[in-house]
Formats: structure tokens, sequence, C-alpha cells
């Protein structure tokens, strides 16, 4: 009977039932490359962009730079432009379309992330069971749940939300240690679990055995705000990458911090104690990490520095060089002093070659030599991007709680 | 230190951190008129169409139609076209923009819902509090959690995944009723959270004192469907209407119900019993209220047709009239009368005017006066639209476990 009332000649008039185009696209093709398709009748130039291209060099206001290159579509005779990429390796990749010069998302895709302001349509090449592109894909293997939670930050002054993941089986008892997941500037709590696919990343690694079952907690690291943009009662405001700093919070992330070991080890069965707390994080959530786990020596046996903005303390004083900086900042040497005492399981490093945190990492782990401090370091290929930070969370998880 | 970094040169060649422009849009103004923004220097022609614009008649291959109308947007000397609103009634709107005759997602605005295979942006005009936009809008109160769980269906044979939204204080301990909420055809476990509001509505409507705290379960309705496009082991399929009828499921929606009370009845914690149970739903969920009230009649207290799309028995023989046609149907009569019999504490029917099912409901309720059961009926304005469904959710939700 539904299908027949939808037949009626008033339908046309009701909701927006059929959207979309007939148009597949992006058609990931059998033998690894990508056919992207639009249908612009009107237009007279329609291009695609976006992270599985060739970076190309360009020049900038700043000095010459990397940019994603741009690919040409071709115009059919029925107005449908058609680009066929290079077979490209397993991987989550981004694109927009320009149409006459306008950034333009893929009608024809509706999966997109936002990475702060800004939406790019996502598509995922897999070539095998347990490559890149199929640790991302939701695969047919027990999913955990995913949820939005709000919890009291006495610290903070706030209620403030963040996204928890319970493995596949929390629901049947038992005990769990917890990995804290941090964003980076101009992300909040939503940004693991889109950008990030840490719910995909942590199913598939489970059910694979390499990873031990964990609840993921991802708070929002913009001390100033509750939650995500458009998701407490500042309004639907736009996001930004500075955003959150707009106004002064009442603490710093660091010193907030325990509020959320307080309310996630109330609230959920978990396994305690510093060997079965892990935190890490990507950029300013790596900084944070840092910071948080020397504040608290105690609290986490794994530490995790994804491409980490630290700072290192010893201020901006150009004339010495960084490691004289760290050398000569007490209060920062005690710290440090006092993590290494507490002997943590696993201190990692990671980061890309042409990440522009790279100099100050390099730094840093200069000092950490000096002290003789233990750390595993990773460098890959690549900047300050996220498929870099999902290949480091799938790295980093692996070595938890073992 | 960070932000030091980010002046470096070689930021240009990371991941975009700036996106979006600087331009706002849309602005809702302090009248109630809203501004709309584009940049598009090259554009020629630059329109918005959405439902904040008066409905316009057009033909269509099926006859005469309403559609929402467009505007045309000026631009200025420096490439930003414009277009003011009229002052507009507190509510949730969206729009999309055409540059030369593409549809085209607001680069200024992150707020966007999707519906089926559509995205539009979204906006919320509120004049003052407890006003519709305002119940609409993430405010300063006390909110619930939402959760993405994975539930065990034998009947259908798989695990599944639906929307739970627990009220605020749930943590703090309590037994709570709880309302199934269902959507229509072409959604999924997103829709009543994301078109829907739903959260929204019950943060606000608590926080108000005007809907008892109360557990909301939201789950997918597509019995051959896990979960929604790109949550489950499908891929990154394109979603369309009629797309979760191309597979025969083990069983029906109705059939497998049950899996969805007893999962929620043994892991969250519930007052049990008819009188602490509701279910509503709209267009497909509609007829799923319909369908699951009158299979268990003593399952649920209080049930709500929201532009329900009823089967109401009898087949589709068109020589009979629809009342005669229930009449007739035996089975259908005896679970009315097992229904009825069972005396649920509210049955509330709503519908708009122009709603292409109408008619049909129209029918239904003269079978329902025909044998004295008894009913709320609420008539609205307008169709088959988001909008009428936040607004009997709103309504239907304050009727119910006083």
């Amino acid at each position: 009977m539904l299908a027949c009332a939808l037949c009626a000649t008033s339908l046309w008039a009701q909701q927006a039932l059929f959207g979309g185009s007939e148009i597949v696209s992006p058609e990931v093709n059998a033998d690894g490359t990508v056919t992207f398709r639009l249908y612009a009748p009107k237009a007279v130039k329609v291009e695609v962009t976006g992270d599985f291209l060739p970076q190309v060099k360009v020049k900038t206001p700043m000095g010459e730079a990397e940019q994603p290159g741009v690919a040409q579509l071709k115009e059919d005779k029925d107005g449908v432009w058609t680009y066929t990429s290079a077979p490209l390796a397993p991987e989550l990749y981004y694109y927009t379309f320009k149409v006459d010069g306008m950034t333009y998302l893929d009608p024809s895709n509706v999966y997109m992330c936002r990475d702060i302001a800004t939406y790019t349509n996502i598509f995922i090449v897999e070539k095998s069971e347990g490559d890149t592109g199929d640790l991302y894909s939701v695969n047919d293997v027990p999913h955990g749940n995913v949820s939005k939670v709000w919890y009291d930050s006495p610290t903070l002054k706030m209620k403030r939300r963040m996204t928890v993941y319970t493995p596949a089986g929390y629901d049947k008892g038992g005990r769990y240690p917890v990995l804290y997941l941090l964003h980076g500037a101009g992300g909040d709590e939503d940004a693991w679990t889109t950008l990030g696919r840490a719910a995909q990343i942590m199913d598939n690694l489970i059910a694979a055995g390499k990873v031990k079952p964990m609840i993921v907690v991802m708070p929002n690291g913009n001390p100033n705000c509750e939650a995500a943009p458009g998701e407490w009662s500042k309004g639907m405001y736009k996001p930004s990458f500075m955003g959150h700093m707009t106004s002064k919070p009442a603490a710093s992330m660091e010193e907030s911090f325990p509020d959320i070991v307080k309310y996630v080890e109330k609230n959920y069965r978990v396994q305690k104690g510093k060997k079965n707390r892990a935190i890490c994080g990507l950029s300013m959530g790596g900084g944070h990490s840092f910071s948080i786990s020397k504040l608290y020596p105690d609290m986490f046996d794994y530490v995790g520095l994804f491409s980490a903005a630290i700072f290192m303390g010893g201020g901006r004083d150009n004339s010495q060089s960084a490691l004289d900086r760290m050398n000569n900042d007490a209060e920062f040497n005690k710290q440090m002093a006092d993590l290494f005492g507490a002997r943590p399981k696993l201190y990692w490093i990671a980061i890309g070659k042409t990440d522009f945190l790279y100099q100050s990492n390099a730094d840093y782990r200069k000092y950490l030599d000096s002290k003789g401090y233990p750390y595993e370091y990773v460098e890959t290929e690549g900047g300050h991007i996220w498929r870099n930070w999902r290949v480091y969370l799938t790295e980093f998880s692996q070595k938890l709680f073992k």
C-alpha cells in the first residue's frame, strides 16, 4: 500500500523523498582505480581535488608549499563529467569537485567528513583483508557502541560532552582497560570517530585479536567549550581553528583531566590503575597527552604522542637551543624525572617527515635521549594529516595492555 | 608555541586547517529575517530554495503540485551574492543554493542534515523561550546521552544498530519508562536525532517539566539492514527510498520488535509493563506503530501514528470502500478488538491536511469511529514533512506516562 500511495499525484508536493541523482560516484573499480562522475551540463570546467592525487608544489604568500593536485573531468554528450584515477593504495581518501572554480561536494556520495569548518567527501579503497582500507571499513565483525556522554567537570565548572566507545561484548559483563584518545586544535569530541575512523579501527583490530578489548574515551579538548559546534548552547556557530581560544576557561584541559577519569571509572566497568590506562592524541591532543602524562606521572602506563604540539618548557628564548631551554627549566626537568621515574611501560612518539612540528619533536627526542629516558619512535612519510593519525592509532593500540 | 608553529611557512603544506570562507551565512537577524550569502564571483545566477520560502504550484508529469519557492540572490561588487528573507516564524528550516542551475550546499554553514540521499543545510529561528525554534535548539539545560547501540535480533538473525537516548540524570540511578520512536521509509536509526531533533526536544521538554524523564529508543525499521548506510558491512552504498526492500528479510519489523524490547529491558534500568511503554513513528514508522501495537496488544499503553502509512487489512479490492474492506477482514477486526479491549491509555493520530496519506488515515478513523474505539486526533497544516513530525513528537511526548 505504501508503494501504491507513493504513486499518488500529490506525492510531488511532499518532502523530497527521492534525492540525489542516479549517477554513481565515486566508483571504486576492481583494479583500484576510482571513477568520479558529476552531472553538470551547463558547466564549462569540472575538476576534482583530494589526497588521492599526487601532491603538487605551489607558491604561497608564505613561500613554496605542497597541496593536493587537481585533475580535469571530461564531459560526455549527456552532460556527465568523468575522471578515472590511477590505481590507488588501500586507504581512506577525501575529495571535492570544483565546478567553474567553486568547490562542490559530490551529490552522488552521501559520505563526508567535517574537518573544522570544511566538508569533504570520502571513499575507501580496499585490496584485501587486513589492509589499511579494510581496517577503516565497517566489516562484518562485532561492533562496539559509540555514545555521546555528558559528564560533570567541577574543575571547568561545566557539564561537558565526550564520545565513549565500548567494545563489542561490553554488555555481557567484565572489566576493561581504558584508552583516552585526544583530538587536535579545531577539533572536538566527534573528530576521532569521523575523520579518525576510531570505532572501525578498534572493531576490526579487536575482532582480529590484535587489540585487547578496551574502552576508548574521546573527550573535548577545548576547555572553554562544553561540546562540539552545534551540540551546546552557543548555537550553530561556525567552528574555527582558534575559536575555542576566544574566551578564558576556568582551568586548563590538563588540570581538568582527572574529572574525566573519575567519571569514566565511576560509570563504566573499568580495570583501574596505571597499568590499565593509556593516553594519546594528535597535534594539540599530542601536546595534551605530553602535559597530562607528566602532570600525573602515576596515571598512565602508556603514552602516545601523534604529531604532537609539545610545549617543552623554557619559554621562547631563541638565544638558546631548544635542548638548552629544556635543560634550564627546573620544573620541566622535575616533572620529566617524575614521569620516567614512574617507569611507564610505553612512551611512543610518531610523526611524519614533512610535519611542520617535526623539528620540535626532534628537539624533544634529543632531550629524552640525553636523559636516557626510554621511548619508541616511529617516523612516517607525509605531514600533519589524518591519514597518519589513523595509522598511528592502528599501531599504538596494538601495543596496549599486553 | 602552537600558535607560533602555525605561522611556519610549511603550514601551507599541511592538512587544510583553515576551511570555509569568512562569509557569514545564514545570518538570523533580530527581526526574524534571515540573510543568505554566497561568494561566487564567476556565477551568472545564484538562487536559494528551501522550506522558509512560500510553496509554489508547479506542473509535474503527475499533475499540479507544490514545491518550495526559489529566491534570487543579488551580487555586490566583491562577488558576494545576498538575499534576505521575510520575517520567519520560529522553526528549523532547510535550504540549498542553486548556482547556475546546480544545487550547492552553503560552504559557510557546517550544519546540515541528510534526508535519505540528499543533504540540505539547516538553520533555526527562535523568538522566545519555549517557542518551536527554541525547542529544537541546544539550550543551556541538562542533556541526555545519545548512544549507537548494537543489539541482537534472533528473529532477524543479525546484530542490529539502534539509537538510544537516556535522559539527563540517568547515570544517577532510577528506573525510567521507554518511548519507542520509529522512522519512515528511506530513513534509519539516525533520522530522529538529526532531522527529528529528538534529543533536543526531549532535553528541552524534560527541563521545562513538560515531559517525564524517559528513555527513547530509535531502532532501524528496515528489517534487512543491520544499520544506517555506511554503518554496516554493506559498504558506502547510496541510500534510497526503496533500497531496504531489495532483499528479503528473515522476518518483518513487526515480528522482530520483541527482540528490541527484550534487549532494552535487559540492558537499561527501565520501568517495565505496558503502562511504561509507548510507541510512535512517522509514515512507515507510523505504520509499524499501528501494526506492532495490534500484534502485541499488551505491550504499549501509548500509541502514536504520525502521518502513518497504515496497512488497514482487506487487501486492495477497489470494488469496496475502505471501510467495507476493513469491516470484512476478520483477522483485522479480531486484532483491533484485542487491541482496544486491552484499553490503551492513549491512541493518538496526527496528520497534515495536504499529506498524501490523509485519505487513508481518514478511512481508518471512520473505522475506529464506527467501532467506538477511542482515540485522539490532531490535524495540522502541511503535508508529509519533518516539520510536522517534530511537532507531533513535541505534542505526543507530553502526554506519556502521566
